[in-house]
């Protein structure tokens, strides 16, 4: 078994790449070899004892998808993308990434023929949504992207289908929800504070807090996401008839339920290294945001995600503090 | 007042031209320039005083979108496209002509940059939906389209979105329904005959019916679909907020109501011209097909259709037989 993952620098790249060597195994067959694919050249994994390709690659320019693709990867996570504040901020590299870089990566896909199918697991986002929402977004709700990264999304999903439906791919594309608790520094992403508000404390350092504790969101931990990528990889997607791109399982919760978990878990300590700092921008950014989704179709497929953000804050104590 | 027409010599390209130039006016304005691109060079429409561009032009090809908005068009109708059949059955050519082309018209808009930012009315289709569908559509229903085309015209939707969120254009985009009853010759489109049974017995020819009586479909005639494009080229957009593509209103009949309708118009010696030859794959694929929609959003902003066949027999015998 021979996978691909592009974008696999990034922060969900290198967890799934270290799973899938820890592991070794990927839908029941062993993993003998690994493409990892990125703007830069990603780290090599340790411990891995298969045969390994690393590629410094745009996937947008001419030859390079068809370089990650020329070993007939079986599996293709295709993670790498430009992330929503850059795809807003400058037009044509968000194009170039999102939009030309996937539809090389399929054409690539497309162009090795002889019976060439792989699976192929897009990681697309909550922003393919956009407000007025109904309280409880279904499956079947239509998806009206603000952004250009949201946009880049769906043109990504409806190219996914179609090559599917041709037999070019076998495709599935997983919404994530948003990913908390984010290991790292905190960044300038606008939902990052929800991460920051958890991580930072637990660290016994301040985190600042700029919106108001009514703010819903829906959330998975990383370890969630790594086993939505995995599972997507495994299941027979047959019962998805042609709608392959699907929201993923989340929790439902308000900044102040996040603030009651981290007591529980840390203690009123930790709770008060948390600043209000109430920033407009962010405010009103936020409330264009998704607040709750009905799951029904990954559930049905088997998605499973957190009950309560007191197991996304142990899945971070648990994978990134060490227990403690 | 400029208008650039792209597919100016399809069916609806030249009646939207015949009307430009039977009004003289648009949106208000005097009519004074028109531009017509297609891929073959469309035909000088006859009275016009005005200045007048003729372009036989591959959108996608390098410099020919650049081409047509040079002298910087107030409102341009997108109907360039390759057709539902030939998209699905030429991989490359759907996708060049219907991705590349529209995004090649958007971009060269961009480029001219200096505040430019026209009035674009894109045809986009009903083939976005997908079986399943609940019994009537809304106007938030996802879009999955079973087709190459219908995700090509997805594609064309958001990108128009996106667009004009950021100011480079000002887009609606038309969802139209079937075009019934179409000019011309019988022609090999699967939705053909729903056209085809109605104008070759007004004509005094055999016509064939390969689905049951029971099959129904979402329809306006020609003439309502050139009123829907002169509307969205007149009213003001910013009530649609950012989702700037929507259904446009129709009407939802059997066929064997479109024939009650031919016998009331024309009589029972009409509709004994219409021979039953069932078709198990036009069948199969007919079912797929949308059958009802709530368009309250298009008739909110104005938009209309024909409110029973009898008056789409009526509009095809006023516009195309001289009235007999």
């Amino acid at each position: 078994m021979h996978a691909l993952i592009t974008g696999a620098a990034g922060m969900i790249g290198r967890k799934l790449t270290e799973r899938l060597v820890g592991q070794g195994a990927l839908a029941g067959r062993g993993v003998t070899a690994l493409t990892l694919a990125d703007i830069v050249e990603p780290p090599p994994p340790s411990g891995f004892s298969g045969r390994l390709a690393r590629h410094a690659a745009d996937l947008a320019a001419p030859g390079a998808a068809a370089a990650c693709v020329a070993m007939r990867p079986d599996v293709i996570f295709h993670l790498a993308a430009i992330v929503s504040g850059e795809a807003e901020t400058d037009f044509d590299k968000g194009y170039h990434g999102n939009l030309d870089g996937t539809r090389a990566l399929f054409e690539a896909i497309r162009a090795v023929g002889d019976g060439y199918c792989p699976r192929l697991v897009f990681t697309s986002s909550m922003a393919v949504y956009g407000a007025p929402y109904p309280d409880i977004i279904g499956d079947d709700f239509a998806l009206t992207p603000l952004t250009s990264y949201g946009t880049q999304k769906v043109i990504g999903e409806v190219l996914l289908a179609d090559y599917s439906r041709r037999g070019l791919l076998d495709g599935i594309g997983l919404r994530l929800p948003n990913i908390c608790i984010r290991p790292g520094r905190p960044n300038k992403a606008a939902s990052g504070f929800f991460s920051n508000i958890m991580r930072e404390p637990l660290a016994g350092q301040e985190a600042i807090l700029p919106v108001g504790e009514e703010v819903r969101s829906w959330h998975a931990s990383p370890r969630a996401a790594i086993a939505f990528l995995l599972h997507a990889a495994s299941i027979d997607l047959a019962p998805m008839g042609w709608r392959r791109s699907l929201m993923m399982p989340g929790l439902s919760a308000t900044v102040a339920e996040q603030i009651a978990a981290l007591r529980r878990v840390a203690g009123e300590k930790a709770v008060a290294l948390i600043r209000r700092e109430p920033d407009p921008l962010i405010t009103r950014m936020v409330t264009g945001w998704p607040q709750r989704f009905d799951t029904r179709r990954a559930h049905a497929l088997g998605f499973q995600a957190e009950a309560s953000f007191d197991d996304i804050l142990r899945a971070h104590v648990e994978d990134e503090l060490g227990g403690r």
